[in-house]
């Protein structure tokens, strides 16, 4: 099954969102934690690792993409401060009852009638 | 396939992180923006949502999950700022060159090595 | 001299945004840390503090007004972590060339335009 | 009267954290919205006026200090976004019976302890 831009929808090694949801669920579950997972207390806590991220970036200057001069431990940090916020997002959306996959694609269809893509073509 | 918490890895109308990062990258490449999404940048955009975010729940006390009195309105407001945060996360991923779905599952099984569940049993 | 709304302008003890913006200034000079104090730097060590100043209120559902029950280490923790919020804030105004205590003079003025004092009287 | 570093203290036109504390006091209390502002509510209200200060930011690359090329009316909304979060932060700190000043104060002396200057002489 393909998408409309012609690349397939599954690739192996995929990561869905309903996976990362379930897990979540299933891990504050099991450690009791369901009482502490609110709207607010999550996203104050979505803000705390948005904090953190920027952390990383704050004294950097621009950074280019691809990160060419970041070492892997700097690498693998990065990609723990997005997985957290990631992580939250997902987890705020679920106890709020929302569709958090299916409301993304909605909103790229959204954006993409906002936005049209301009044809430049010049002779 | 199921993961080790039993339920299925892949449910219909399941949306996989790929699959919304390939949409955001030609979305930005048709669109000559590419130029515009350096990390920095898109981490401020990242903030700018966050933001947006906060402001819906700035006002209004503790809110019950589910959110049982929020119009439909409110709560579609809501799913598209959730998304707006989810999309500039996953594109702010996708151009430092990193693997976003498998950075939050190696996360999620380092939480649950930093958090391990205490049995609580009584007779 | 008094304010229009009848209270002291200057009361003993008063701290001014002009003061700590020229400590704040001298303090970065002579550590040789003005390089790095870009306006984009600046506002992601800002984020970063507002994370942190969120980790504080993060689960700890609805808190009242005069925080009753914390303790002496924890207003303490909370003062410096608003602090730093601050810090960068006039930091921030300041390499931007902007006087950050008359914009928000200004923006109390426009505000109080904004949103006029209703009068709710009955007989 | 002169702080330690040599510059006056209180300079004609300073504006002080207690006449913006007393200011905004004043304002939600005539205006009946003190039983918003509890805490949380205003913390929300700060990380959403970073959004929006964020979003100022967000697609200009890096950013000269004083703004050479920013117009006059980008520099004002600048202004206005600034004390928005200086205004909610101010009001966050009242509100949880914090004397913002004198813990900045207080920050500034412990950073200064933090970070020793070094003293760079070459012959």
């Amino acid at each position: 099954m393909e998408n409309s831009y012609g690349y397939p929808r599954k690739a192996k090694n995929d990561v869905s969102l309903q996976e990362l949801r379930d897990r979540l669920a299933e891990f504050a579950q099991v450690r009791g934690w369901d009482q502490y997972h609110s709207p607010r207390n999550l996203l104050l806590a979505l803000v705390g690792e948005v904090g953190e991220l920027s952390e990383i970036f704050q004294w950097k200057g621009e950074v280019a993409r691809g990160l060419p001069n970041w070492s892997p431990d700097d690498k693998e940090h990065l990609e723990e401060e997005l997985s957290d916020v990631l992580l939250y997002l997902i987890r705020l959306a679920d106890v709020c009852g929302l569709d958090l996959g299916q409301a993304a694609l909605t909103k790229i269809v959204k954006n993409a009638r906002k936005y049209p893509i301009v044809n430049q073509t010049a002779t």
